[in-house]
């Protein structure tokens, strides 16, 4: 079994010393959630996943989900975990209270999200869209359906699911074909197929509330005429009691090549009663707010998978021997941590991995300003800066989890590959995640086209970057990095010059270099929250020597060792796409 | 299902105009090997391959190898084709006439083993081990033995394996415990259990024969008292008919992430009886003639699924139609193949691809001509040559092949993850490369501490690239590249100063940069032949232009786009390794 144990020690620095947004530090209801309450909820939240859920992945690898006449079981124990999870109140760590929620900020539910991907990504999904469910609709929907649907959703008696895809369209969601039309109660009668709906159908929760893009009847063609739709599986009535069966099918699931434990459905809507959900015709912008955090969260799945690869790979190496170290002196055979070339694939992932979750925090205070600062100017510079970096997060640590899912593999030779281990699973449920979400070609695309044109949004990134420097420069110690990110800084800023379409830059030679430089701008980010780590770090040397040499030398490792891959994404994107253009394919 | 048109008019481009080395030219058994002989030879291979090993592969994976009762057994098919290929003579390609062989050159058996790979790794396994331990018997057995052994190998009839591997030892042979006592025959009993024994047990063949490093009595300590012995499963009489079962039993096969369909066996060797091959206490030299050979194979393993992965990607690329290219002008959705992103994605594919089946067409001739030549001193420098770049090919091209395949799943988006389009298995299949025959590691480590420490081995690699570079010179198209691989080339020279163990660099900074240094040189060593295919694509030009253009096109897509890469593994190398070490990893 793979090994997990949850690095509270690392989120509560976190916590404790780069809560350092000023307008984080400025919302006032977040201002009760101090250090004391988080760990407690931290303490809480590691014993369940590392207790409970951690032993569901290798279930629901080993038991698939199974469809039968008409119904999808999910794998063994996972309804009595799910009842335990919900009662200890989980799905609604971050909703508001009056809906029955804990009110938490990202701060803190950022964390237990990866904790609980790196317990089990396949878990995780039930109540991972419900959470994407309760945020379109709170947004989104009247004061009735909140009313109706939102406590159940919070109390995890009820999940949710996002019904965007069909066979012929994923990325492009122009080509939905489902149907909407209206009845004469108001309502709506959904019909067609959706596919790939995560958690589509179970037997964990007493109902499942689909969010569904469909078209009604007179909508204009592609992205401007879809509509968003509240489908329950089971119909509710006025006084919120579960009735009759709504007319949506699972059809089948899919068989996959990982997260076999959550179940992927195709379902067919037929003539299903829904609720019209924001404005006609503008449901993509709705279901956007759904699928923006939503792809922070897949963000954080990379980053939870590839912790436990890590922690697994870790231990191995610190109890398999084999061979003779270049240190070796007593003669006998050597733990093989103690080789360089190990070290060396730990040290990559431990940077990496510390560097994602600094970068997480960052951007969680960010999202939490976005979403409750008094100032809306405020509000709209900090939606900015998460509107930027969405698409960096998602796909870079997806990215990034894919690494060092292999990477890891590869420290158990032989024994990783075979079923034992529990290593090789993290690598086949962490592929769904650079694809589900939007792939990161379409987030990379996303970047480019859409976010880094945003001029005031890109210069503030730049101004957070300039403020830490500023604050590094008293730090002697910190000068040879801060060459580093000067140099850095000045290749990123002549990077995004030249991709930006708003420059003369061929739109060939944009397109083919947008996931070079989602690449480039995710080291980049790495580097601006390891200074600000490693700044932290001296501040507080003191405080754990033992802790912040850790941190430093982990610091210094990433400077180092990985900052130097990100130049070769800035040359082969800015040579142009002539040749990727040219070729015939025949 | 999967993709798949073996590439015989690449092939053929190799064996036409790139069968440049002058000492292969020189061997007389070769000289009929033309390319008439050649062709009809690929043409069939490409048939068997393509009709019916092909479909084997998602075969094997859904109905992975059996082990009950004691007995192994092959998924559904593999019988019947199994017979149809050894009927055929495909075992016997690269084997001396001697024992029933065709006596082909590795420059033929190349393709075969790579088209193989491209269509089953699983059903591949069941031969690829036989002509390693062909190989191993032809080198180190006696008339006796070769005479008893070889000609049903080479027939097919009976199969081959490599026992090496143990519980505690994998990388390290020095740690292997299993025994062999010498009885009043002359004969040895042989004990102990192997793992990860690759067609350890199976239905296909009337006899396995095993080639075991095991221990004598009095053996000296480490790998200086290892020795080969050979062990059938059946023991064979003086007149060379099979008899009883001899003491080795499967004791269970491996459940895998891939491979499925071939049966990776713990045996257990019971005073089974069997002969030393080769001198006691050399056991590992003799194996290594094997591993060696068996490595490059691996490589080519690597080689053939990225192939199968490009193409079907490809395919895929052509039929599925999603958004709006940069180029579109009639406003109807774009077939995928015409986004930027994914031709660019397929363009990494495809320059790698033929830049790896260019160097392992360069690598066999060198290995042609260290096995064959009249001169021993023309010999021993191909064998340098052969030695030197084993590790690369092994690593690089199984490394690349993980890439490949990943970006292969990308482009099916969320279809890629499911098991229907076979994209998935590719990526299973292949993540076996990197890890047996010797892990990637311990071939970067090979590669480095005892590979380009022999001086007038590297100045040969180097001067048959000035050779080459000499010769592109009069080509004028060329020198925007040849400027670029002289920069390359200072730099592998100062990175082989920097990381060769005879200099001052310390140890560890060497051990934790190999796996970099590898990567360079197999970035390295693709530019080279890039190079040559291109000097011979402008020469060839007005033979065949489509075919021509396309060359051109990609090698200069290599040039510009995948070469940046190396330089970051020259510079995260070469920084050392102290926070490497420093680590502490509590």
């Amino acid at each position: 079994m793979t090994t997990y144990s949850a690095p509270v020690e690392d989120m509560m620095f976190l916590f404790e010393h780069l809560k350092d947004n000023k307008h984080y530090n400025e919302i006032e209801k977040y201002k009760e959630v101090n250090s004391e309450l988080v760990k407690d909820i931290l303490d809480e939240a590691a014993k369940i996943n590392q207790d409970l859920i951690l032993p569901l992945a290798k279930v629901g690898d080993e038991n698939p989900c199974v469809y039968e006449n008409g119904v999808v079981r999910t794998p063994p124990g996972y309804k009595d975990v799910y009842s335990k999870y919900i009662q200890d109140g989980w799905t609604s760590l971050s909703c508001d209270p009056k809906y029955g929620g804990q009110g938490m900020p990202k701060t803190v539910s950022t964390f237990f999200e990866e904790m609980l991907s790196s317990a089990s990504l396949s878990f995780k999904l039930y109540s991972e869209l419900s959470i994407g469910a309760y945020n379109c609709i709170l947004h989104h929907g009247s004061d009735e359906i909140k009313n109706k649907f939102l406590p159940k959703i919070v109390e995890g008696k009820w999940s949710g699911t996002m019904c965007l895809t069909e066979p012929q369209c994923g990325t492009d969601l122009g080509l939905i074909k489902t149907k909407a039309v209206k009845d004469e109660n108001g309502l709506y009668k959904i019909s067609g197929q959706k596919i790939f709906i995560t958690s589509g159908d179970h037997d964990l929760t007493d109902n499942i509330i689909h969010l569904v893009l469909a078209r009604t009847p007179d909508a204009p063609k592609g992205t401007r005429g879809i509509s968003l739709f509240l489908v329950p599986k089971f119909w509710v009535d006025d006084n919120g009691s579960v009735g009759p069966r709504n007319g949506v099918n699972t059809v089948s699931i899919e068989s996959k090549m990982g997260i076999k434990g959550s179940p992927t459905c195709v379902l067919s809507f037929e003539n299903a009663s829904g609720f019209m959900i924001g404005p006609e015709n503008k449901g993509l912008n709705s279901m956007f707010t759904m699928m923006n955090l939503e792809r922070i969260v897949v963000g954080i799945q990379g980053l939870g998978i590839s912790e436990t690869a890590y922690q697994t790979a870790l231990s191995y190496s610190k109890e398999r021997k084999q061979g003779k170290s270049n240190d070796n002196s007593n003669g006998e055979t050597d733990l093989i941590i103690k080789h360089a070339d190990i070290r060396r694939s730990l040290m990559n992932m431990k940077s990496i991995i510390e560097g994602e979750r600094s970068l997480a925090f960052w951007m969680s205070q960010q999202v939490d300003v976005s979403l409750n600062h008094s100032s809306s100017e405020v509000k709209k510079n900090a939606s900015g800066i998460v509107a930027l970096l969405t698409p960096v997060i998602k796909s870079f640590f997806t990215d990034m989890g894919m690494e060092i899912t292999n990477e890891a593999i590869q420290i158990f030779g032989g024994y990783g590959f075979t079923k034992d281990q529990g290593i090789e699973q993290l690598f086949r449920d962490n592929r769904i995640t650079p694809i589900y979400e939007g792939t990161n070609s379409v987030q990379a695309i996303d970047l480019v086209f859409r976010k880094i044109t945003e001029d005031e949004t890109f210069k503030n990134l730049i101004s957070n970057i300039e403020e830490e420097i500023d604050q590094c420069s008293k730090n002697e110690k910190l000068s040879k990095h801060l060459n580093s990110i000067n140099d850095f800084k000045k290749r990123l800023i002549e990077f995004t010059n030249w991709i930006n379409p708003k420059g003369s830059t061929p739109k060939n030679d944009i397109s083919a270099s947008c996931n070079d430089y989602l690449k480039f701008l995710g080291y980049f980010c790495l580097s601006f929250v390891w200074l600000k780590t490693l700044r932290k770090s001296y501040e507080n040397y003191d405080q754990n020597t033992e802790f912040y040499d850790d941190k430093i030398n982990t610091g210094n490792y990433y400077f180092e060792k990985i900052i130097p891959r990100a130049e070769a994404h800035y040359k082969s994107a800015v040579v142009g796409s002539k040749y990727t253009m040219d070729a015939k394919f025949n």
